[in-house]
């Protein structure tokens, strides 16, 4: 670990330090380039865009940039360490939009005082881009911000935590269940942890078909459940009228765990108690609710995922988020809405379906299996289909539900 | 000029929007890459950065990247066209501190409420960045911003509209006065022009041996003199108790006259009016205050400069604010104050008097003259020694004057 903990910080320090820089997308050569360039010809974009706003996307490269914006208030798995720590993730995150969608995706770190101040802040600065991905901020601000956000910027506003987290999590759940052959209708949820993710994940399972009634949301302080008065009104939405109060209790007999809480919280009798053919997502990193190992002892009739790239079923956000933002540019999206992130869920589900191409088996010689079943529930990040599947997934959405300003999707290469 | 802008709009369209996009400076390509940019290996460089924020500049772009920031109140001599129309100004600012400075720079529009808002905007996302350049905000709200932002940020804060500008002037303005036989201290200044650039101007000359009792600046209303009641701060600290009223009556016996105005606004017969060698910079772009061929038919003794590049003695930013902030950024001053711009002023003003080399001369095949003279007496932007004398000029400024948080200059290629 020594090892690895070094080798990350040396690929962040050489060849010079940080991901990303700057690219020229025109020749800057001859001082006829800079004359177009700059003075005098920049003139001539800026008074077609005075003219008519919407030039910014054919003169500027509005159109294909995101601002990957954070306070820092919930880095990783590592809490609130201020904007300033938080820069490698979002530059991290601009790495991941630029190689697997061609996204130019700009990180700014951004001081927090006050919501609205952050809000302020966003909102005054996000006409410069073609969409917002709102990263590691903490809950329950998230959803102020984000909501308040979306009600007052003209461009896609999407908190990848929420709902990259959900998406990922929901097409692999899909499959899982499928697989399993459970009926999402009918499954019984335990969803330890009511973060951020927690919320939008069993948000977006509801849309997908799970009941309300059938979902045991659990905090610190045990099962949220219709009792209790210190609930915000985020997790108040999955209050449930029951009895349990534990982990133990609400375990017993569900068919999914879905866990968003932190490292070994879920114990082998705990998973022993679950129904036949669970699914259990252990998305804590990097050390899952349970490890793999533990779990394939304790019962073999299991379907496991977690956040690792080095084990089977990998719910990772990078699976959505370069896409959906790329769907949404492509097509000038004024939002991502539901009918986009349902697109995308499906879009994912039905890829892992499909015969994977060699280049994706040498990129991961490690892992055995790469057809659909047990231990391949969700495509692999390296699949090159991706950008293809889910980014027409999610243009063709926005057009049909409305929020497009552009209604051709364009042709995607695989 | 039809064929012009409409090669100055395809270079912007084609052949993708806009001038920059975002490149990587570490490999992505395999899965053990993305372990280590993004999930678990960034964990390491945010953890050390949580501890010692200055680890930002180990493990992170921020020591190379510059905020090109606008709320588009000025844009060029445009006017107040908004914050989305400035955007192809800021991109092209961007491209040409990569083209001629390396530096990594994002432009960033801002929506303008009230100046406390804009400031508080930029205050909230300056740890991001490495430098801070501010561009195109109008005078006077201009001044306010800046000072403020400068006493709030840690990184250097610098409006290239006025410093920039008064840079590049100065470095010209005492060469040509050197050629004409003129001393600093005893020339009669005419500076047309009471905005951010007319002000920045004059009070660096005034650091450079003008004296403000030979100063006479004029706003739409004449000559800014100690009886007028109408004067900004700004303003105020050029009134001279004078009975000159017009330029006319400035201009009579003048040694300099530095135009920051509007087109055509210097007649023929003021220009007739000046002493004897005389020096015109004439700035407004991209129509002078006096074409050259009518100031070259009207007297043969001057020197001329303008905005343009297609006349000699460009007087032009590009020359200045690629390299300052090379400098600011190589020592991670945490300013940019006077005794570093003093040194970007006299590192410009010596370059010109070396022998160009061949390829600078190639690159301006219609300039005939290049060496010391009267059409030569500021560097040209393609000149590849730009970088090495001034960014170090500058540095090493930052170190004596106490700024610099590193204490060695880089070895600087030529």
């Amino acid at each position: 670990m020594t090892d690895f903990r070094q080798k990350a910080l040396d690929y962040h320090e050489f060849p010079v330090p940080g991901k990303t820089a700057v690219a020229l997308t025109t020749a800057a050569e001859t001082s006829m380039d800079l004359a177009l360039a700059y003075s005098p010809g920049v003139a001539e974009p800026v008074r077609e865009i005075a003219a008519n706003p919407a030039d910014a996307y054919r003169y500027t490269n509005k159109g294909n940039t995101v601002a990957v914006i954070s306070n820092g208030t919930a880095i990783l798995g590592l809490g609130n360490l201020g904007p300033l720590a938080s820069k490698p993730v979002m530059e991290g995150k601009a790495l991941l939009f630029k190689r697997f969608a061609n996204i130019d995706a700009t990180d700014i770190q951004v001081k927090h005082r006050t919501n609205e101040d952050f809000i302020n802040t966003v909102e005054a600065i996000a006409d410069t881009f073609g969409g917002i991905n709102l990263e590691d901020i903490k809950a329950p601000e998230c959803f102020e911000i984000e909501r308040e956000l979306i009600d007052r910027c003209a461009i896609p506003v999407f908190h990848d935590d929420q709902h990259g987290t959900a998406i990922v999590t929901a097409a692999g759940m899909i499959n899982a269940l499928e697989i399993q052959g459970k009926n999402i209708a009918e499954a019984v949820f335990v969803c330890l942890g009511a973060g951020a993710a927690a919320i939008a994940c069993m948000s977006l399972l509801v849309k997908c078909g799970a009941q309300r009634e059938n979902i045991y949301m659990l905090d610190r302080k045990g099962v949220i459940h219709s009792g209790r008065d210190d609930l915000n009104q985020y997790k108040a939405l999955f209050a449930t009228p029951t009895d349990k109060r534990t982990l133990r209790d609400a375990i017993a007999g569900a068919d999914v765990f879905l866990g968003l809480s932190g490292a070994n919280l879920l114990a082998a009798e705990e998973l022993a108690l679950m129904a036949d053919n669970p699914v259990i997502f252990a998305c804590s990193n990097p050390d899952p609710e349970i490890s793999p190992a533990l779990a394939h002892a304790t019962r073999s009739d299991l379907i496991m995922g977690t956040g690792r790239s080095d084990y089977p079923n990998q719910v990772n956000n990078v699976l959505c988020f370069p896409f959906i933002f790329r769907g949404a540019l492509d097509v000038r999206a004024s939002e991502i809405n539901d009918e986009m992130k349902l697109a995308a869920v499906y879009a994912l589900a039905e890829l892992a379906k499909e015969a994977v191409p060699a280049s994706v088996l040498a990129a991961y010689p490690n892992i055995t299996e790469l057809t659909f079943g047990k231990n391949y529930v969700l495509p692999k990040p390296m699949d090159p289909r991706l950008l293809a599947r889910v980014a027409k997934a999610v243009a063709m959405a926005a057009i049909k539900s409305g929020v497009a300003e552009i209604n051709t999707v364009p042709e995607y290469q695989e």
